[in-house]
C-alpha cells in the first residue's frame, strides 16, 4: 500500500505539473492534463497553488475549458476564483457557461467585480444575466435553464425537425432537449411536445395542431414548491413562466434535486455553527476566524448566563462538592437528548410530515419519549453517583435531576424548531443555541436546588 | 389570518374524509381526493390514522394510485406501509412500481414478509427484483432503472420508430426516453442513439450504421463514483453494465443528486444521534426510545469518565469554588469549537477538496484559526471571571484554559474526521462522542491543574 507520504508527494507533482504546464503557455498539454486527472483534482490544485499560478491556469486554458471546471466548484468559491481574473479573462470564461450559472457566481461577487466583468461580456448574454439575477437562486426563476427547445405555434413539424438537425451539427446537446416547447406569437407559453410527437407526424403539420398542454410553475415558485411539483409529477423538467405567462425558461428534476441536496449540506453546516457563508480552508485565516467566532462569542454569552446559574448554590456546592462532577454531565447529556429531538423535527418539516402548527402534537410524542429516557438515564446516573459516595441521596438527586431534564430538553428540542419556523426564524441556525441555553440553565437548577433541599443528607459528598 | 385550532381542524376533516371515502369503498372520490390533496399531505394523514383506516385507504385506491403515493415515501416508511397490508395487495401495489423503488421498499422489509409479497408477484417481476437486491442500494445498480429503451445492433430506424410509436401510445412516458440504447446479440452495450439521430436518419438504416460510442458504469460503481461521473460529463443519464459487458439498467442524474440529498440528510441526523434507522414519530414509542437510547447510553458513560476528571480535584474545587461555574462553560464552548471544525472536514471531505491522508495539512490549517478563536474567548471570559470575582489568577486560569483546550478542540474537530474516514468508520456518527469526551476530560483537567498551580492567589473566590 501506498504510504501517506507517497500519497502527498503524488499530489505534489500533479500540481507542480500543471504549474508548470501552465508557465510554459502549453494550453493543449495543459487541458490534455486536466481532463485526464478530472474537475474534482483541478479544484484541488487550484485550491492549493498561490494566485499567480492559479491565475496562470485559468487564463491559459481555453475559455471552455476553463468554464468547465468553474462549473464544478461550489458557487461561492467559484466566484471568488472567478473574481480574480482580469475582467476580459472573467468574461470569456463566463461566456461559455450556462446562464444559470453565470447568474449564479456573478452572484455572489463584489458588485463592482461583477459590473466589471458583465461589461466586458457580450451585451445580449450580459442583458440575460442582468435579467435573471433579481430571481433568488432557490427560486424556479434562479434554478432554470434557459438552454431550451421552443418554437412558435405556427411553425411546421419539417421546419422544427430540420432546426433541430441544424443544432445537433452545431453543438453536442441542448440542456432539455427531450421536449420542444410552443409559445404563441407574444412568447406565452400554449403547449409542449416530446420529440416523439414530432418523429410520428407529417412535416406539413402545424405545431399547433398536435402540441399538448403543458403544467408550468410561475418564476417565483419556490424551492419547496419545486420539490413538492416533482414529487407529483413523474417530469423530468418543468417549463417556467413569468407573470405574463410567457416561457423564460426550463427548470430540471436534476437541478432541484442538486439544490436540495446543497440545501442539505448547508443546513449541516450551519447546524454545527459555520454561518456566515461556507467555509473552505483555504479561505484567508482572518476570514474563517472572524466567521467563526461570530457564533462563538453569542454562544459564549449565552453559556456564560446559563452556568451563572451555579454561583447562586455556592453554599450547596461547598458543603457537597461532588455535586461538581455531575453538574456537567446533565448539560452535555441534556444537550444530546435535546439534539436528536431538533434533528427529527428537522427532518420531519424538511419531508413535510410535520406542520409548523402541530407544536402539540409534537410535544405530546417528545415526552413520551422523554419520560422512558429520562428514566433510564437518570437510573443510570443515579446508580453510578450512588455507588461511587455510598450515598442514595447524592444518587436520588443527580438521577431525578437528569430525569427530569431530559423531558424538558426533548420538549424544547422537538418543538423550537417548529416554532422558530412560525416565526420566519431558520431554525438550523437558532435551535442549537436557545435549547443549550435554557437546558443548561434548567439542568444546574435542578441539580442544585434538589441538593439544596436535601442538603444535611448530601453533607461531605 | 387561520388560527393553529383552525388549521388542525381542517386537516383531521382532511383525514376523516380520507378514511370515509375508503371505508365507504368509494374507490373513485377516494382517488380524486387523493389526487387534490398531494402525496405528502396523503403521506401525512395515513401516518396520523389507525392501522385499519391505513389499510383500507391503501387496498381501496387502485394499485396505480396507491404505488404513486407510496413512491413519494421514504423508502424506510413505504416498507412499514406496504408489509402490513395483505401480501396479495402489496404485491399488486408493489407491481405498479418501478423495479428499483421495488427493490427499494422491499430491500427493508423483514425476510419472510418479502419472501410472502414476492411469491405473489409475476415470476418475471419476483426475478428481477431478486436480481437486483443484490446490489448495495447506493451504488449504480441499486440506483438504476431497468425502465430504458434499447434495440439490437441490426434493427432498422424505422422499426424503432414504429415500435416508439406504439409504447407512446401505451404508456405515458419511460424513464430514460431521451435516448435508446443499443446492443449486441448477447446483450452487450454496444452504442447509443438520440431520438434525434433516429428523427434524421432514413427509415432503412440499421442502427449499427449510425450509433455512436457510449460511455457506462459498472453496476458496482458507487454513488461517490457517480457524482465524479456526472461532474465531469454534462449527461442526464448513463447506461450501466454487469461483469459481462451487458446493459443492466440506466442510472440518472436526478437518481445520483436525489441519493445524495438523502446521504447528506442522513449524516445530519447521525450526526445529532439519531442512528440505526430514521426516526419519524408516528413509530412505536418504544422503538423511538430504543434507537435514541443506544446512542445516549454510549454518550452516559462517556460523560462520566470525561468527569471523574473533576473528581480528582475536589481540594482544589472547595478552595475556589467559583471554578465550578466555569467547568461547564469550557465544555460546551471547546464543544462549539471542536463541532465547527468537524463541519468544515465533513464538507471538504465530501466534495473532495480534502483527502484523508492530509491530516497534516487540516491540523496546520485548524491550529492558526484555534489560535485566533481560542485568544479571542479566553480574554473574554478571562476577564468575565476576573471582573466577577475581582481576581486576576481567576481570569488568568480559566481564560488559559480556554484558550489551550480551543486549540485542542479545533486539531481534534479538523483531523479526527479524517482519521475515521481512513479507518473505514463512518465520520458523521463517530466524530462527535470522541471530540467531546477528549474535549470534556482535556478542559476540567486544564482549568482544575491550572488552578491547583496558583491554588495559594484562589482562595476564597
Amino acid at each position: 500500500m501506498e504510504t501517506d507520504i507517497d500519497l502527498q508527494e503524488k499530489e505534489q507533482e500533479t500540481w507542480e505539473r500543471l504549474a508548470t504546464l501552465a508557465a510554459a503557455g502549453d494550453a493543449k498539454r495543459l487541458e490534455a492534463y486536466v481532463e485526464h486527472i478530472g474537475p474534482s483534482e483541478a479544484f484541488r490544485a487550484l485550491l492549493r497553488l498561490d494566485p499567480e499560478e492559479r491565475e496562470k491556469i485559468l487564463t491559459t486554458l481555453s475559455p471552455e475549458e476553463a468554464a468547465g471546471l468553474i462549473e464544478e466548484i461550489p458557487d461561492e468559491h467559484a466566484s471568488d476564483l472567478i473574481e480574480q481574473l482580469p475582467a476580459k479573462n472573467a468574461a470569456s470564461i463566463l461566456s461559455e457557461m450556462d446562464v444559470d450559472d453565470q447568474v449564479d457566481v456573478i452572484g455572489d461577487m463584489q458588485e463592482a467585480d461583477a459590473e466589471a466583468i458583465l461589461a466586458e461580456m457580450a451585451p445580449e448574454d450580459a442583458a440575460d444575466v442582468r435579467r435573471l439575477i433579481r430571481y433568488d437562486p432557490d427560486v424556479a426563476g434562479g434554478l432554470m435553464s434557459t438552454d431550451y427547445l421552443a418554437y412558435g405555434e405556427s411553425a411546421l413539424v419539417g421546419d422544427v425537425i430540420d432546426d433541430l438537425s441544424k443544432r445537433a451539427e452545431e453543438r453536442e446537446e441542448a440542456e432539455h432537449e427531450a421536449h420542444v416547447y410552443v409559445v404563441s406569437a407574444s412568447g406565452k407559453l400554449i403547449g409542449v411536445l416530446d420529440l416523439r410527437d414530432l418523429v410520428l407526424a407529417r412535416r406539413t403539420t402545424p405545431l399547433a395542431a398536435i402540441l399538448k398542454s403543458s403544467l408550468y410553475v410561475r418564476a417565483e415558485a419556490s424551492l419547496d414548491e419545486l420539490e413538492t411539483f416533482f414529487e407529483r409529477h413523474p417530469f423530468h423538467a418543468v417549463p417556467v413562466v413569468d407573470d405574463h405567462q410567457e416561457l423564460v425558461g426550463v427548470v430540471g428534476r436534476d437541478e432541484v434535486a442538486e439544490a436540495l441536496a446543497n440545501r442539505a449540506d448547508a443546513e449541516y453546516l450551519k447546524s454545527k455553527g459555520i454561518i456566515g457563508g461556507d467555509e473552505i480552508r483555504s479561505l484567508p485565516v482572518l476570514t474563517r476566524s472572524r466567521r467563526r467566532l461570530s457564533w462563538l462569542s453569542l454562544n459564549i454569552v449565552l453559556n456564560i448566563i446559563a452556568a451563572s446559574v451555579i454561583a447562586f448554590y455556592f453554599d450547596t456546592l461547598s458543603a457537597a462538592i461532588a455535586l461538581a462532577v455531575f453538574l456537567p454531565i446533565v448539560s452535555d447529556m441534556s444537550g444530546c437528548s435535546g439534539n436528536q429531538a431538533v434533528a427529527v423535527s428537522m427532518r420531519e418539516l424538511s419531508l413535510g410530515i410535520v406542520k409548523p402548527f402541530e407544536v402539540l402534537r409534537v410535544w405530546l410524542q417528545e415526552i413520551q419519549v422523554g419520560v422512558l429516557n429520562g428514566v433510564a438515564l437518570g437510573v443510570l446516573l443515579g446508580l453510578v453517583a450512588w455507588l461511587w459516595k455510598g450515598n442514595p441521596w447524592l444518587g436520588a438527586v443527580v438521577g431525578g435531576a437528569l430525569a427530569i431534564n431530559t423531558l424538558v430538553a426533548v420538549s424544547l428540542g422537538g418543538t423550537v424548531p417548529l416554532l422558530l419556523k412560525r416565526m420566519g426564524v431558520d431554525p438550523a441556525v437558532a435551535s442549537g443555541p436557545i435549547l443549550t441555553t435554557v437546558t443548561d440553565m434548567c439542568g444546574f437548577f435542578l441539580v442544585l436546588s434538589l441538593a439544596t433541599l436535601v442538603l444535611p443528607q448530601l453533607a461531605g459528598v
